[in-house]
């Protein structure tokens, strides 16, 4: 027990090392000039509560596990950490988040319309880092990068479109199947796929094929976003940081929904369909509260539970194909001690 | 007169020539792949309504003056125009506008978590479609007009967040000057600066010093906004496709507003400061219409009519230094016949 919390405090402490050195060179990329009020000042305010550091630190993890240096992933560090934060800023107005960080969200703060054009502008420097890869790592990797960038992008703004379609339009005759591929494409793009290929490819200077990293890129996702899914019914709200059973709140077809879709009876599905079918502001505490204990009664959060088990255990089996040419040492190690720790996380 | 009629006819249909270049190239490029119904039908809608296509036209056009062919701009001009049409998208939500070439909105018609996600997504298609650069125009010069493009979003989400600033705070302390600045980074950049930098550094093989090009894009761009506030105000509906008087509803910080300003007395500055001091939805007709009577009372868009002249003849004095070294011939002309026709545009 006392090796695996040691474990756990080094995995924890090379993650913020990760994460730090990447919010320092993000920081020192931000424009200081005007308008400070309506753009730079809330950007700035934005990444003043940092994350996990998550993406970065798989990036730049990999790309040591594969022989290249902290130096040359950081840029793409940088890219990928930028672009989180803006996809946050507009996720949250349309999910309608209320909170994030322990904060209220920049919308609800700023109003909608400063806050998309925030977005905006994450966006665009998020992308605009890219540019730094050109002196460090040549023309031709650069712009590979870039490419893979697009590509993630892409992905993540399809797997959006079909979660707000899904939500919007109250769609109820979703599979498994249907939930796995949206968060393959909403989250596991751009918060593991990506991050191991371009670390991989900056690595061993573009000469491993990137393809490896997708599977066990989805594993890892999916068992992040199905923990994810779990937190916002049962994690604690301080350190989760969101509004607890905001999913409902916002509709979301999560695994747990799911699943209590398949194994609930007509009555139940008739009710729930009432629930989901008014806009989140007129959904009530207590419609809000049958769902939850809807999902208690059918175990719906068990069977995600077990789900994410499997996914974590499909990870740890998968990580030793994609990470087979990475010789042993401290970052392999890392990464691989990462996974059950994203299953198990509280924040 | 004829002569006047022939040389408008001959420029409408050089620009129509390379706005349709320009659409045929576009199309090519969008993905056809699911989500269709929440994604890619909305993108091809949004296409369908074909704009002017000033933006490639410009760039084309210069490309050409300056040596260039059209093969080598295509890339960057389906780059521009399509994020354009992204910032259409936004801007509509941003500004609440319910109109936009004779249909309605975007987000009026999906709702704007939808339309948001569009947005993005046709964002990162315009600077993805930057890509195909790479082999037409080779490694140095496609990442030179990558960071142009990069420079010119974050100006545009720079003049984007003034004006949101100002209308969200009812900052009423504006002097033309900050009209001026705000349209220069709002609109100036992506309209007419950009184009023209692009379209001469493409054509010269990236020896040009693209500078030369930022005063006359600028009186263009300037032009063009100024002729867009008044027509909001006095154009027909049918050919300007967005709602009359749909800029005092959102409450924008127009050059006609800023004179009005400055010309009325304190009785109405205070009832100006009431009638936007709520948000859009609770204006009344009644609000709107008075405003639109303060500005003719005060012959504000009399003033802004002369603005706009002086922009005009301006443009035409700063287009002979920018493409001093363009030689004679069709395009160069086309250009220079474009000034005037810009000031004077219905649509």
């Amino acid at each position: 027990m006392t090796a695996r919390l040691g474990t756990a405090a080094g995995v924890e402490r090379q993650l913020a090392e990760y994460r730090d050195l990447t919010y320092r060179a993000l920081r020192r990329q931000l424009p200081t000039r005007e308008p400070r009020r309506y753009l730079y000042d809330l950007i700035t305010g934005q990444l003043s509560h940092v994350g996990k550091g998550l993406r970065p630190a798989l990036c730049i993890a990999t790309c040591r596990a594969f022989g290249g240096s902290i130096e040359r992933a950081l840029p793409s560090a940088v890219s990928i950490e930028l672009l989180h934060n803006a996809f946050l800023v507009h996720d949250d107005i349309e999910d309608g988040s209320l909170y994030r960080r322990n904060e209220a969200t920049l919308y609800v703060e700023q109003g909608i319309p400063i806050a998309i054009n925030v977005g905006d502008a994450m966006n665009v420097l998020s992308i605009g880092s890219l540019i730094e890869n050109i002196p460090i790592l040549g023309a031709d990797l650069s712009y590979r990068v870039f490419h893979e960038a697009q590509h993630l992008i892409l992905q993540s703004v399809e797997g959006q479109a079909l979660e707000l379609g899904w939500t919007r339009d109250n769609v109820f005759e979703l599979t498994e199947d249907d939930y796995l591929r949206m968060v393959l494409k909403k989250t596991c793009w751009y918060t593991s796929i990506h991050p191991c290929r371009i670390g991989a490819l900056i690595g061993t200077s573009g000469t491993i094929d990137a393809d490896r990293f997708n599977l066990f890129g989805f594993l890892l996702g999916a068992a992040f976003q199905i923990q994810d899914d779990i937190l916002n019914l049962v994690g604690d709200e301080d350190q989760y940081g969101k509004e607890i059973l905001g999913d409902i709140w916002e509709g979301k077809r999560t695994l747990i929904l799911i699943h209590a879709l398949r194994q609930c009876t007509d009555g139940e599905r008739d009710e729930l369909r009432r629930v989901f079918s008014v806009p989140r502001e007129q959904r009530t505490e207590r419609d809000v509260q049958w769902v939850f204990r809807l999902f208690e009664r059918h175990a719906s959060i068990e069977f995600a539970r077990a789900a994410l088990r499997e996914m974590v255990q499909a990870a740890l089996e998968e990580f030793d194909v994609a990470y087979r040419d990475a010789p042993a040492g401290a970052d392999r190690d890392f990464i691989r001690q990462l996974i059950p720790l994203l299953g198990d996380r509280q924040v």
